[in-house]
């Protein structure tokens, strides 16, 4: 753990002081949830495995792990402290944001903590009611956390493995774009990489205003639309995915995996810069990197056959292209090849 | 990455020169099963999440993480390397037992990877290999991984959820014991913990005898008897978890659950350490608190009506007891108690 946050919690207790299920017995208590988000989970924590119901004989099932120091800093410069419960909530999102992304919707999550002994118990029962908070404020009725693992290391880290249900429905896979479709887009981009911009920044985080501060807050708390992938998928969305490492990076994949161009709208583009104009202006930055190479907003990109109705929430911001001779599938803007970017977790 | 394996694999290519997706390139085809294996899954990696079939409309689901220098060593004291090929099995093999501990059979594996930056590619194609060796070698048919995430970290960090089919049966639960059922062992107790002993002795790993090098190949590549779990299940197990934390701890959890005494037989327990010997004698060590205490064999631990033919492969070793006035649950040798013990994550 780093010096700043030992510092800060030197007098709290740790879980250097508690056995395995001591701690699980802190933690469980906070992630049970009420009424109909516990309906699919069967057995829940305590035996050597959850039972989850998979109603139409299917489970969707992704995983994602969140590291200290890679995925979050336990203190940003600008100040601000990432707390469990910002943890714990970006875990719960990003996962839920891939069930969100096949247009189905979740209904469980196991979760496995790996943390140093000096971690403050105190941090790990925030990190469970973020958990909790996410799943519940993003709407995810239905989901609960059937289970876990608990284990040391040097750093903190997160993982969690989510299931989700069809209902009985198509899955709506990456590969399904036709020359034709519409764009579009639920949810926002930019945000969360302006956020970054912000954390990064040398302006401290408790002056910033009402306008600035969503930036960092969707940074640290995503907010998916988990109630626009079922509804891409009822309104007939050919392909789908969630942009979790940008516009153009994301685009790309869609557009290799369905084997055509897509082509972005520069005035939607604009529009998009438009709604960073706040922090852009407060650092003085082109907003445009951040719409088109921003991550972790976890909106999502689908595709839909032209004439149809979108579904609410859903913008169109270009339109898919077939390949022409010896062009490779890839993202347009305006008709011209644009570079892919966005966040990787190896190679930058 | 400890000194001794970036010394040792400073020429050869790391996870730093390649891209999230270009590894994945090079993991997923070495994933790759072959027949009855990939049946269960039904969308396979690369879209936003996987789809696995669940047949009677549940999925049995669990997860574990190993991490570098608390499930593992790199190196060990008596000299042995632990390779990616041994974390991928032993990742496999804790997550397949746990299906198993629950009288299911595993469907699927998602799997999330932390890397240092300096891991050397080979290191990670050997841990697919071991993955894709150990479902295929412990006989989970029907068994194959269906999607994973890569992200980096300053150790190596392993986690896999496992999903699992109960073919329209009960599940195996802890709290079913009652008195009078008879307890019974599946596998074996105690041979993880001798392979640990000899792993972190002076003997060098090149000098042991097949007799003996036994005990740490089945440390870093356990053999969990997944054969037995459903068998158990079918012949009527009243309860059952698997030991991988040792017989006394997992004795004493299955006994919690289910409100009961478990009481073993001494004769039993010297015939296992009996089983011991060869590490034993090398080391001058006493083979008992391995049996007791050590973990990591995933030998099953059930209980069964007294009377009923045991399953093939199950052991009887002791008796189930009903609580006496003022008895707590817990685990009697020869109706006397016996201290809890084993591995515990913090507290030790």
């Amino acid at each position: 753990m780093p010096e700043d946050l030992r510092n800060r919690v030197d007098r709290q207790p740790t879980v250097a002081g508690l056995s395995e299920s001591d701690l699980l017995a802190r933690i469980f208590p906070r992630l049970r949830m009420a009424g109909s988000h516990t309906a699919s989970t069967l057995l829940g924590p305590g035996d050597d495995a959850a039972i989850v119901a998979a109603p139409d004989g299917r489970a969707v099932v992704s995983i994602d792990t969140q590291v200290q120091d890679q995925d979050f800093r336990l203190l940003w410069p600008n100040g601000y402290r990432t707390t469990g419960f910002d943890v714990g909530w970006k875990a719960a999102a990003q996962n839920l944001s891939d069930i969100n992304a096949m247009g189905a919707t979740a209904t469980s999550m196991v979760v496995s903590l790996t943390l140093p002994v000096d971690t403050p118990v105190s941090w790990v029962e925030d990190l469970a009611d973020g958990l909790r908070a996410g799943i519940q404020a993003l709407g995810a009725t239905g989901c609960s956390v059937a289970g876990g693992d608990l284990g040391r290391g040097r750093e903190i880290s997160v993982t969690v493995a989510v299931l989700g249900s069809l209902d009985g429905g198509r899955a709506v896979l990456r590969s399904g774009a036709r020359p034709g479709d519409i764009l579009a887009l639920a949810g926002t981009v930019g945000h969360a990489a302006a956020g970054l911009a912000l954390l990064e920044s040398g302006i401290a985080a408790d002056t910033l205003g009402p306008a600035e501060r969503i930036y960092p807050e969707l940074q640290c708390r995503p907010r998916p639309p988990l109630w626009a992938g079922p509804a891409a998928r009822a309104a007939g969305a050919t392909a789908m995915l969630d942009i979790s490492d940008g516009l153009l990076r994301d685009g790309h994949r869609l557009a290799a995996a369905s084997n055509v161009a897509v082509d972005l709208d520069p005035a939607r583009l604009a529009h998009l810069a438009e709604l960073l104009r706040p922090a852009a202006t407060l650092l003085d930055a082109d907003p445009a990197p951040w719409v088109l190479a921003g991550g972790e907003d976890h909106g999502l990109l689908a595709t839909f056959p032209a004439g149809i109705q979108l579904p609410p929430g859903f913008t169109a911001i270009g339109s898919v292209h077939a390949l022409g001779t010896d062009e490779g599938p890839g993202v347009l803007i305006a008709g011209r090849a644009a570079d892919t970017g966005g966040w990787d977790h190896f190679a930058h």
